[in-house]
């Protein structure tokens, strides 16, 4: 149940505030301020008279109304407070960072199921327990730094499971430069889970406002349907979806139980219902960053990639990576190719890779980008490799790409390699609101999943009601000896799912065999029926 | 030809020295300077008296004798040069970092043979051109930087065919501290291929000095019987080599032709060829900074890893990651599990992930690594992911980290993720030469690869003389119907390749089929000879 209490709170306290930055309380209380939150802001701690230059309440019943609650407090202590808060100061949202419920025990359990009760009763939002918080344009609820600098425009809203994956994740995002627009940590979410969050961003969905695109790390699917649902339809808004489901070994899942009490889900339906969403599947932190990477930019809308570089290396490795995950680095020649070669060092290729040498230069990549988005209308988008070899700085090459990733439609990938050498560039290039691959294999895979994973199964298709009274009543007809359903029975299934197949007919003699052939239309094929194997007989 | 003049000179001159930093024979002369070069170090530029403070000659005809000559001037001087200084200097060693030869064109071909043929005709070594040069122990001769802090100990050789993928492999490496013992570009390689310096670290190995991990990108195998016969012995002298090998489909072919002019090989080819000498197969810069850093830490000899943590999400992936790649994470529980779990907060858990929470200590992690060696013997290898949420510092936990890897028997792998909150903290560990994985699934992925690439195929194995004649006369002997060889024909071939496979006779009755099972022995099979297929009488 999340509500605009929740995430946009008119008023906010913090249960268990502390002066000491070292404790969850302290530093929660420190990011709100430091923040710069809008609305009225109370602490209550039974030991201090200020918490941080706020004047520090002594308990819940001393407090005004407030809308939003967020409990750093022992765990048994949680459910009064809670009933409290509803009860007596109208507070109608709460986020419990505390740990110590569902995930330790059995009476943890308890009290976790008490609070979520409680909560429910008053009609009130409770994120987490087991959670570092929320972030996003109205506070920064979270315990755990760092905050990343949050952008609608071009950063991801983020929904993780694990609090500790998504410090780490941003932590290697930011690295990079990728931006965030919002994060919500789920710890237990036994009131408000991800499939959750994802219904909100559905259903509050602007095209102005929100983020276009959205990363998940979940452990648990409890509500595939639910999950399926708006995040096909988030997907049918224009806005990209990536997600890690981890826990899809046996391994995995027994560490993921011991977690966060998720529960396995199998990797073959996971990936199944990615599919039928749209979401880009994904195995690692590091494959998330890179797929929400290439988000940030235009969409890719074809297969033909010009890779553009003065390293060779690079070069052969991408397009290695983009041919064999199935998108194509297209051989450019002919006049118009001739036509740039002139503008280029003596040595230089336009073959694609489009090498222009150890000696190009930033005029020579900017005019290399105009011929691509201008005049070999065969090219979809580019990328872009370009480091130093230490000998003087590319600041004036990182500005021409700059200016040309903003004003060319078609979409441009950067591969900046150069951590050490250009680390002062990359940085000049971050601040542009830019994302950096630094490897140039894991764009090309990154590139190839976005671009290969499809649109969202059809909504009217996917609530076509399928009649399982027919499909048990085939299932259980009496089986052919070897335990198998007949070929016949296996054909009702298939039409009652609506998944289609080829048309057959059973011939008997030529005259049939002709007669259905010309109902069927060509190509056809012939098949044996019979005790003999079709391949004995030359079938096939 | 690789001699000692080019490895390890008395004395070097640099022509085309400059005074500008920014220039390749600029730099190439600072990084030798600054590198603490020892022997005699000489300069030839027409146009200056004094480069970077040492006097400068204007010809090679006013030069002493000199071992080494590195060429940084325009290609169509290079030929003379050598040809002057081989014949008038005695020098025996060039490397030539001018481009402009048979990457080039026709002509610049011709000016590569000829100068190739000048130093062959004088029995010197040329390396490149088309090359950054050369870094190790002796000296750093290369007009790139970063120049990595050498490492026998830990570090890794590295032969790159590339000298810019050397340079951005350098670069990232570098970040997560991944050391190297020396650096060979090879350019357009026609006098010292990748392979020529593989068999010269092959031949010069030594078990005390020599590096013990050898990473390489190539983008051409020249010489494949070359570098499996010294990869081979490399690896049987206990050596571990991964790489690159690029251009392995025909868009990146077309790539690496264009860039060091490298034929095509196959992918399969090359993976066989690798599997063959025990190289593990990389197909990224990432990948091979990933498994050199593996190699850089103690050999993984058995699958049972335990994932020690404080962070769910990350051991839930890296589990998964080892589990897909055919590693364990085995479950522990019984009384050692039991007891282990009493030095631990309420609601770890160690039946493996080993998770001791967000609050974990040092302390406890210390505890949990001495069981892990020493009590749980089921267990080969340990992964340890620590991160920081940003509350308090971590460095206490990286000092017991950094004093259980060095002093265990069992590997341990660390995964600080924390880029951010840690940074700090990873740099203190990574000055004690540690590598750090920051993505847990890069690393499992990495210990996957580097555990199934097996040893060498056994010499002896290598050079069995195979008789081509029998096995062309079956090739050309009559083929039955359907274009297929007879099964005979095809075990005739098998076995003169030697390669192994199962017993078997041809029985008509039940006394033949008896004798044969004596003689066979079991297991075995019945398979059907005849026109019925296998399925259509019950067989198998």
């Amino acid at each position: 149940m999340i509500n605009s209490q929740l995430l946009n709170p008119k008023s906010i306290v913090v249960i268990g505030a502390s002066n000491d930055l070292r404790k969850a309380g302290g530093k929660m209380l420190h990011n709100i301020i430091t923040g710069g939150y809008k609305g009225n802001l109370f602490v209550v701690n039974i030991r201090e008279r200020n918490v941080q230059g706020i004047k520090c309440y002594k308990s819940i019943q001393e407090l005004p109304n407030v809308e939003l609650a967020i409990l750093s407090i022992p765990a048994k202590y949680c459910p009064q407070a809670i009933e409290d808060l509803a009860k007596y100061k109208s507070t109608k949202a709460f986020i419990v960072i505390s740990a110590g419920f569902s995930e330790l025990n059995e009476e943890g359990n308890k009290l976790e199921q008490l609070m979520i009760n409680t909560a429910n009763k008053y009609h009130a939002a409770l994120a987490g327990p087991n959670c570092i918080g929320i972030i996003n344009q109205n506070y920064h609820g979270v315990f755990t730094t760092p905050i990343p600098v949050l952008d609608c425009n071009s950063g991801c809203d983020f929904i993780s499971s694990s609090g500790a994956t998504a410090v780490f994740l941003m932590e290697a995002g930011m690295q990079v430069g990728l931006r965030f627009a919002s994060v919500y940590s789920v710890g237990n979410g036994n009131q408000i889970s991800a499939e959750d969050y994802l219904a909100y961003l559905d259903e509050k969905f602007d095209k102005q406002s929100s983020a276009k695109s959205i990363i998940m790390y979940l452990e648990n699917i409890a509500k595939p349907q639910k999950l399926l649902k708006h995040a096909s339809s988030l997907i049918s808004k224009g806005v990209r979806i990536a997600a890690i489901k981890a826990g899809t070994t046996d391994a995995g899942s027994r560490a993921a139980s011991s977690h966060t009490g998720a529960m396995a889900n199998s990797d073959m339906a996971t990936r199944a219902l990615f599919r039928k969403a749209g979401i880009v599947y994904c195995s690692s932190r590091e494959e998330l960053i890179s797929v929400a990477s290439v988000f940030s930019y235009k969409k890719l809308t074809g297969k033909n990639i010009a890779v553009i570089t003065h390293a060779g290396g690079s070069a052969v490795m991408l397009t290695d990576a983009l041919a064999q995950g199935g998108l194509n680095v297209p051989k450019l020649e002919g006049k118009i190719a001739d036509e740039l070669l002139e503008y280029l060092h003596t040595g230089s290729s336009v073959s694609n890779p489009i090498d222009f040498l150890a000696t190009g230069t930033a005029e020579q990549l900017g005019i290399i980008i105009d011929y691509c988005e201008h005049k070999f209308d065969e090219i979809d988008a580019m990328v872009v490799v370009f480091g130093s070899p230490g000998l003087f700085d590319v600041e004036n090459v990182y500005k021409v790409l700059n200016v040309k990733m903003d004003i060319c439609k078609k979409p441009i990938f950067p591969v900046l390699p150069s951590l050490v050498n250009a680390a002062k560039e990359i940085q000049y290039f971050l601040s542009k609101s830019h994302v950096n691959f630094p490897d140039e294999v894991t764009l090309g895979k990154a590139l190839c999943e976005t671009y290969y994973t499809g649109t969202p199964t059809d909504e009217a298709q996917m609530h076509t009601t399928i009649n399982t009274e027919k499909i048990r009543s085939v299932l259980e007809m009496p089986r052919e000896k070897n335990g198998y359903l007949s070929v016949a029975a296996n054909n009702i299934i298939l039409d009652e799912l609506k998944i289609e197949r080829a048309k057959e007919f059973l011939a008997t003699n030529k005259e049939q065999a002709l007669s259905a052939a010309q109902e069927i239309g060509f190509p056809l094929v012939m098949k044996v029926v019979g005790p003999v194997h079709k391949s004995d007989c030359g079938g096939v």
